[in-house]
């Protein structure tokens, strides 16, 4: 992209985020941009560990995402499903026959004594992703929905009850013994740091579990650079996913004004739906300044679009800065 | 099986072994028989542990063997390989999608402390196989080949290089630290112990990593029962895999006297073919009985049948030792 200098950091969860990191690497260089993925969602499912975010990002950002189904590698097919369940083993969680391949990779490396980020790297190098995508942390962080029906692993609220229970809290186990990953770490302290891009993802469950890392908060705050947050709620509904649901049941505002005030406390830039842009005055309200665009990303060229409109936003907040 | 009474003992290996195997599982009720299978030529791989024979007698007892292969499980597809391929992974191990439900299976369960034989007392179970199979042993044995290019451990020698490279010694690590696993003590114990079958499998490859257990050929010397061996070998050519060449190798006659002579010190009873019966007298010299039959199983009648006169013959050999 003409006129960009610097770095951009990325906080992304699964398939709403992983759109726009996909137009992010069209804009912005592999070595302009750093991707990092929530891992609160990981969990370890029949002896392998399994990092849906990460996976969702390996797979868009390597054109092997599924199409069709909107989740999971492209060309797929279940004979390993299927024998699982003749064998009666357990099968609410999807494994496909060419996503296994990703993860039986991963538990070996990681039995080996790799860290998450350095099989991260690695699958990145094997599926000929440029762009660097690390995960949040090399410590395990594990989400945990406190619902109506007790406390569940995020996959068993996510996948196994499909959302279904009401959600009370949210809380991140392991969190508090957990550091930044070192590439992470490292480019928060890079002078050369632009922006940091929350994508539109899910704020309790793909950005909050990044948030809540010790001293990531007040890292940010402290750095004087925009901050902006690509809403992943538009005319009241999510994008993708739960987000809408879990807001209301959290007795939060369901709109773009409930979504800046989640993140108030570190974000001073924030980009709306043309649809929502009612809400530029209330939201500017709260020291957030806002661009108005297109966030609904169809096509590939509206995730390039949205990405180089991110982008230059965050130039003009930048400028403000200096 | 009318009028037969007692316990058998079935070693086996792999393919030729399991063919034995099942014959044997339709004369003999799952209380009359516990095949002891070779665990020599497990190995680890892509942190899954294999155990190609156990596997073998799961998918021939099953029905689940794959018969236009020749090995590996029925109606099989090979996605899993295909992403490991396009990844740049190890693929001379083919690990099929179906086939992978069971590795990955038998890797949590050990993961989470099972020894293998309760690993595979609880596949035989999800597999519906009535007919009890044990490994060798819970320890670690691995069969390492010495050739004229190098130390080789089983597998490298035996799929990645096809059997190529010329044998000049084979050994058995971990062998020495090796226990007998419970239920294949337990039966050598038991009183009701008829005959010990060693099934149509390799000597060296199949057989003798179960014989290099401490103490387990003093404990066969002791029984007194009937020792039965059926001949990997039909007029000098195996029967499956590269036993005759092995024998050529290691400089044996290869031939069903070779066979007779690697098991002379143990085998009391042999089951050779009806084109090899020039070589009864021969055999017979060395103190042991032969049964001439036809070992060369192609239909499932012929397994049934060649078990069925295993059976019989041990019953005769058996009256000898009252």
């Amino acid at each position: 992209m003409e006129n960009v200098t610097g770095k951009y950091l990325a906080l992304s969860g699964g398939v709403g985020g992983a759109k726009l990191a996909l137009g992010l690497s069209h804009v912005l260089t592999a070595e302009q941009l750093l991707v990092v993925a929530n891992t609160g969602d990981d969990f370890e499912h029949m002896g392998l560990t399994i990092c849906p975010d990460i996976d969702t990002l390996i797979y868009t950002l390597s054109d092997h995402n599924n199409k069709e189904l909107g989740w999971g590698r492209d060309d797929e097919s279940w004979q390993f499903m299927q024998a699982c369940e003749e064998l009666g083993l357990e099968t609410w969680f999807q494994l496909g026959d060419k996503d296994l391949a990703l993860h039986v990779y991963r538990a070996r490396c990681l039995a080996d004594g790799m860290s998450l980020s350095e099989v991260t790297r690695e699958l990145c190098r094997r599926f000929n992703i440029a762009t660097p995508i690390v995960p949040m942390s090399d410590d395990s962080v594990r989400t945990r929905v406190e619902t109506s029906t007790g406390t569940l692993a995020f996959q068993e609220y996510f996948v196994k009850h499909r959302c279904a229970p009401v959600v009370k809290t949210i809380e991140y186990s392991g969190t508090d013994e957990a550091d930044l990953s070192p590439d992470f770490l490292r480019l928060l302290q890079d002078p050369e740091l632009q922006a940091v891009i929350i994508c539109p993802s899910n704020p309790f469950l793909s950005i909050q579990p990044i948030l809540s890392l010790p001293g990531l908060v007040s890292k940010l705050k402290e750095l004087d650079k925009p901050i902006i947050v690509v809403s992943p709620i538009v005319e009241g509904q999510a994008l993708k996913g739960p987000t809408a649901k879990m807001m209301q049941e959290l007795n939060m505002e369901c709109d773009v004004y409930g979504i800046a005030e989640c993140y108030k406390d570190i974000a001073n830039a924030m980009v709306i739906d043309h649809k929502d842009s009612g809400y530029v005055e209330k939201i500017e309200a709260l020291g957030i300044k806002v661009c108005v665009s297109n966030i609904i990303m169809q096509s590939l060229q509206d995730r390039i679009d949205l990405a180089r409109e991110v982008v230059q936003f965050s130039k003009q907040v930048y400028a403000g800065y200096r």
